[in-house]
């Protein structure tokens, strides 16, 4: 049985119930599943499968293929419990229902809690569950699903953690972050371990650097409150790419089990060179706040504008980072990864520049493009390409860069499950590996806080303004030594296109 | 100038003039070029020029396309000497010819002795230009092309290359083999040695084995007398496919200069290990001839009932052999080589085989997949495939293999040059990069002498028929040791369409 906390909410009807429609479709739920929503919004039942089933925007056009008695066995598998707002009784209440659900469905006592709320109401939930007897394990699994943010800063984390830990085992606790369900993601794993080729050159002898991008055409959207008072940094680099770069610089686990996996990541978290002076903090990040501009003759609200931001806000709707890691395999590699919004294109991808041969037998073209790339694409069409070197055809023996390309949607062999699909049918097999464990959250606060405190205290330093449509301060590229600057993926500001093979 | 020895023949209408056409049109050669054309056919130049050139079916479509002035403009630089019959005098009459268009055309005394004639003239040829005073480079340079086959053993290549060394320098001396004027065979020099990712994987520690294919659609077609006393293994092996091999097992040269290039694949292949005695041999190599068959419905000659063939004949017209290479590099990685004619598919590819990762942290779908590989097409469709392995969408970590592939005619910036206008080019302007030198063809009869002496001695012993339009014999599998067998590109007898995917 799954218990979604917060199901009123947006989440809910947005994602969550149409990944479990799609997961019952798929025929990967048993067929005594039920989901019972949890709020405090008065709805029975039957308003509750109208709202996220039958009148949902969010299935409607799967709905409308299907047949109708299919669809009301589905939403019939739903169930409402209004909380009330009598906090003494309400919890009593629900778990009353939930062992009647249970009864009645022969869910084998296997619950987990999705809590669809905001982080404050995370430890009270679990007192409650833990108070109503509904965490222990004695007749079936209890699990218990928790939302990023984990936490506000390290402080904050730990607490967070601590609370959860009293009433739950880490063992129980689930923490999605819908980034890790993503294939590409998972398929860094796969490309690194799975192949012979790969792996030799994954290292410091041939990698020069590491650069990730992250970017957003949108600006803060209707999430202006919430942004401002967590920033470009605290909202995708402590979360999604520390993520990303934990799976890249990892080092080969001992099997496919989650806990080897989650040892390596934290590993890779811990190796991460932490920032302890301002001095080093300031001259390795930068900070960008989009300003008012002009796209395509159509006028564009600066970040200040925007609603439910402090019109003199100093948050940052840019940020981009060097750092090292300071390991066998990475010594000396410098890490370059931006985060940003309002940007002239949507993309997430990971380059790997290897370093340009080390004698040189043939003269190249163009002495720019003389290293080798991979191009791990995380975003929009997920997909590798290779840039290499081959010979411009006609005489001598010039060179010129080539490009192999690989994209996952090529493969017909299964559909591509949506992240929050995979994640949830993972989390009740009991399948860890795509959840970020404790000690793997707080490894990436304890990197990120010192840059955040210094941010902090000086509000002023090392931020610009760029134009909403552009690839951030001009001088982000000044981050990056030896003149590469970053790979801006596609030149157009509307560019949508995937790989730019000009790049 | 250009002085062409054979000039009624089938090449010089069929590949030269129409090359030198093309090298003429694209102004790469000088406004005083000239070409003498010579043999013993009783014809003028005018006779000769309306054969190669105003009625010539290899130029009739672009005459077509061009100004008719141009096309005279072209055909008035090319000039015929008929040798005749008084042995005595013919030479002097030839030196005085080209002399005179020396002076003529101002060329400097810059002339190329182009031999289009059999093997067996080349020596009295040279023997006669040198006493004609034609060899001295005393006013402008002297240089000779001589077309393959060099030799037909160790003993007639020595005696080949003593007599061309007897009447010239070696420097002076052009072996001509179209095979390595082809834009992916000299794109392999730049693939390996002009990008840091291969390199460090071109080794015995990553590199489980590697696989050449050369195969033609098909029969001997005309040359069944020629072919009947040469064979497969003689014909494309010994030539063509040990440069190939040469090229994937060199190691990288000093610089690009030619004699860097040819030291290090004179090196390579004395590395090959020479099998020296019968059992070895036996054991590592295998020859089939192909039998009559029905292709799609069409019946089709077996060898042995082609023109010009011994009905009784034990030539091969397939072969397979098994080697190592000696050296640091390549100590015990197998290369297997196989080329035949008669085959489902016309096709000339390397495979890398990479090896297995060592270990295994994900369960791969298909066990025979597992390895990476890297396939270079040399022909038809000349491009690069790498096969790698990627996650499976979907639940857990399943591995599948996929595709990253680069087609040559992918890259627009320059057009692809005939094979023998480059290397007509190259020794117009003194480049032997692309031209076999006297140790290295005497290095590829070292190690193939051995095996046509066994074979000689023992016709019936590993000699299998096989079906016209089948992948050669059955057994030549068994060669390949673990069960890989060889990879065969398409499985249609009629596919020829490139990178089979499936494969």
């Amino acid at each position: 049985m799954l218990i979604i906390f917060g199901a009123s909410g947006d989440l809910t009807a947005r994602k969550l119930i149409p990944a479990i429609y799609n997961l019952y479709k798929g025929s990967h739920l048993p067929e005594n599943f039920v989901v019972l929503g949890v709020s405090r919004s008065n709805m029975d039942s039957e308003e509750f499968r109208s709202k996220v089933v039958l009148e949902s925007e969010f299935l409607k056009d799967k709905i409308a293929k299907e047949d109708p008695e299919f669809i009301q066995k589905f939403a019939d598998k739903l169930f409402y419990e209004d909380l009330g707002t009598a906090y003494d009784t309400s919890y009593e209440k629900l778990a009353k229902r939930i062992n009647e659900l249970d009864k009645d469905y022969k869910t084998g006592g296997n619950l987990i809690f999705y809590l669809s709320t905001p982080p404050s109401l995370y430890e009270t939930i679990a007192k409650n569950l833990h108070d109503q007897g509904l965490t222990q394990e004695n007749g079936g699994w209890k699990r218990i699903i928790v939302e990023k943010p984990f936490g506000y800063d390290l402080k904050s984390a730990k607490e967070l953690n601590q609370g959860l830990h009293t009433y739950f085992h880490e063992e129980q606790v689930y923490r999605i972050d819908h980034y890790l369900g993503k294939e590409t993601v998972q398929n860094l794993l796969v490309t690194r371990f799975s192949n012979s080729i790969f792996e030799p050159l994954w290292n410091r002898r041939y990698i020069h650097h590491i650069e990730i991008t992250n970017a957003e055409t949108v600006g803060v959207e209707q999430r202006g409150g919430y942004y401002d008072k967590s920033g470009a940094f605290r909202d995708m680099f402590q979360s999604h790419l520390l993520q990303i770069v934990s799976l890249i610089v990892m080092e080969p686990p001992i099997s496919a089990d989650p806990e080897e996996i989650r040892d390596e990541k934290v590993k890779a978290l811990k190796s991460i060179r932490i920032m302890k002076d301002e001095e080093t903090i300031i001259k390795n990040t930068l900070r960008g706040q989009y300003v008012s501009s002009t796209i395509n003759g159509k006028k564009v609200k600066g970040y200040r504008e925007e609603t439910g931001v402090n019109p003199e806000s100093t948050t940052e709707t840019f940020a981009a980072i060097k750092f090292f890691v300071d390991n066998w395999r990475w010594k000396d590699v410098p890490f370059y990864v931006r985060t940003g919004k309002a940007m002239p294109t949507k993309v997430t991808e990971i380059v790997i520049h290897f370093k340009t041969p080390h004698h040189e037998v043939f003269k190249s073209q163009d002495v720019y493009r003389k290293d080798n790339k991979l191009i791990i694409r995380i975003q929009p069409d997920e997909g590798i390409l290779l840039k290499f070197g081959v010979k411009v055809p006609g005489l001598g023996f010039h060179v010129e860069q080539a490009n192999m390309d690989f994209y996952y949607s090529d493969l017909d062999s299964a559909q591509v499950m949506d992240a929050y699909e995979r994640l949830l049918l993972d989390a009740m097999q009991g399948d860890t590996t795509l959840y970020a464990r404790a000690d793997e959250v707080e490894a990436a606060w304890r990197f990120v806080d010192p840059i955040l405190n210094c941010w902090e205290n000086h509000p002023a330093v090392n931020t610009y303004g760029y134009a909403a449509g552009t690839w951030g301060p001009r001088n982000s590229d000044d981050l990056i030594e030896d003149s590469f600057g970053w790979r801006n993926p596609g030149d157009l500001l509307t560019d949508e296109s995937g790989f730019c093979v000009l790049c």
